[in-house]
């Protein structure tokens, strides 16, 4: 019997979706639950057997040959296991094991969310063909995951390319993370907002959006403190993202998630910022692209990590005999 | 004929150093010369050639397989050219062909100084073993280099691992590489010395050591500001290594160099620090050992890099029929 796709989890802290997905990267069948992150451990579970258990219900699953998942982070790759900051009650939570409950003995690859949506992006989206590649998703969080060498390297964890926590600024603001300084405590959506707020920007409406998306609509209208607010997150993106590039070389950075929908109000100022950080001549020419795929990213990210994770390539070339 | 031996080159910016190596790490026969790096172009040329000639002419040349370069960087591994900040009269030097004028056909593998000091603690020092680790030198400057899943990952370009410049501090002091709040610029012995002598601090005889180890003698004599110069460096080495440690997932870093020959002056706030800023659970376990391998570690990873790079080992493979 042919095993010519894959089932695909995309697990985050406010709905958890699968799909059946093709050597094409195409959704053939794809459904989604909320997550539920704020009930138990075995309710979150079952948010996802809702989803896994009509996908082992279809026609074409049997012709699956293995599961990819990614999932919010951190998560453990060699023990089966993740701790998703935004899911209270998952901690050192036996995914993969809850997963097999429903899907049985095929092989099921396990990588943090940056991971799988740079796994997709390489796959079918802004870093094909990139040999190195950091995917970054700019949004309520910040997070990433790295192509080197022309394929994923989740390390050894599943969580390589974790930017955002990363520091750039090392006598800096604690970060929730417990470090200092993160990336993400400068330059997510919620601290964009928060420091716009904090430096007395307010929207031009009374009702008007208090998120980084407001911000952004008073940066185009020339507002000048959310156009700090971005310029300001913007250095420290381009910073991290330097840093990523001076100790791995990359040729390529691409940038999804809400944040990044602002366009050129954040785009702009940090192409200008990579000018000033990124100076070696190995890293000089780094490319930064806007994200290609969408939503559904994480889904197709899952998928390709069945094919670029060689232990789960070579379980699922032997489950296709 | 067999080819059982390799030509190593150590090249910076005070000497250059070559050797024969055998496949257990030996140095068969050593030579180094000035590298009068502030001469010319041809004039620092020569000081490599009067290196490599006399290797050439040894009874053992016979069985040389491969000449693997450690260059101060940064290098174009691609292109075979380098451009080191010390030595001023190569720019876009073509070092591999200059090299071949003495060494004939033989494959030549060039990588920066920090990615040969990583092949050398991997392959006979502190990071033998381990498979992902980031081997540091802190002295004049901060240079690395990266072992990923177990083998040397020096880049398209050699210079990978590069964590001198990377930025702690987005906001703070200007680096001559360009960039802004660089590792180096706060931690490297030079800018220790410069940050306690700007503190105030002077060592107790009026004759005594201005340098980084002047300083670290006062900080073990309980001087407040040389405990806090070492304190500083060590918090933006620690930032650094975190920042390493969360992009690629290390289990080890290797220090070495002459800073690092203070000992717990400075990897006391080191390991501290750490805890503060490597936070995650997938890099809390991170160890922090010294170097294990003295001066010649750039000529035993040198001559690792023809082992551990596949191009090369493969070449060489050829040349041993």
């Amino acid at each position: 019997m042919t095993t010519d796709l894959v089932a695909a989890v995309d697990i985050g802290g406010t709905k958890i979706a699968g799909a059946l997905v093709n050597g094409a990267g195409e959704l053939l069948h794809r459904l989604q639950r909320p997550t539920r992150a704020r009930e138990s451990a075995d309710s979150v579970l079952r948010s996802l057997t809702d989803v896994l258990t009509p996908l082992t219900e279809h026609p074409l699953w049997s012709r699956v040959g293995a599961v990819g998942v990614g999932s919010a982070g951190p998560v453990d790759a060699r023990n089966g296991t993740v701790s998703p900051v935004n899911i209270a009650a998952w901690r050192d939570f036996p995914l993969v094991e809850g997963i097999r409950k429903t899907t049985g003995d095929l092989p099921v690859a396990l990588v943090g969310d940056g991971a799988a949506i740079a796994a997709g992006e390489h796959w079918m989206g802004a870093a094909r063909g990139r040999a190195n590649a950091l995917c970054m998703v700019v949004s309520t969080g910040v997070g990433g995951g790295l192509i080197l060498d022309g394929r994923l390297r989740p390390g050894p964890t599943g969580n390589a390319g974790h930017i955002g926590h990363i520091s750039v600024d090392f006598n800096g603001e604690l970060c929730p993370c417990g470090g200092r300084g993160c990336v993400e405590r400068i330059a997510s959506g919620t601290n964009i907002a928060r420091y716009a707020l904090a430096s007395g920007w307010r929207p031009a409406e009374p009702e008007g959006d208090l998120t980084a998306a407001g911000v952004a609509l008073a940066a185009r209208a020339g507002d000048p403190v959310a156009l700090e607010a971005y310029e300001r997150a913007a250095r420290a993106l381009a910073a991290g993202i330097a840093a990523t590039a001076t100790l791995v070389e990359l040729e390529t950075v691409v940038i999804g998630g809400g944040v990044s929908q602002s366009g050129e109000v954040l785009f702009g100022p940090l192409r200008r910022a990579l000018g000033e950080y990124a100076t070696l001549p190995f890293v000089s020419d780094l490319e930064v692209v806007p994200a290609e795929l969408g939503t559904d990213a994480g889904l197709v990210g899952a998928a390709a990590v069945c094919w670029s994770d060689s232990d789960t390539f070579l379980s699922l070339g032997a489950a296709g005999n």
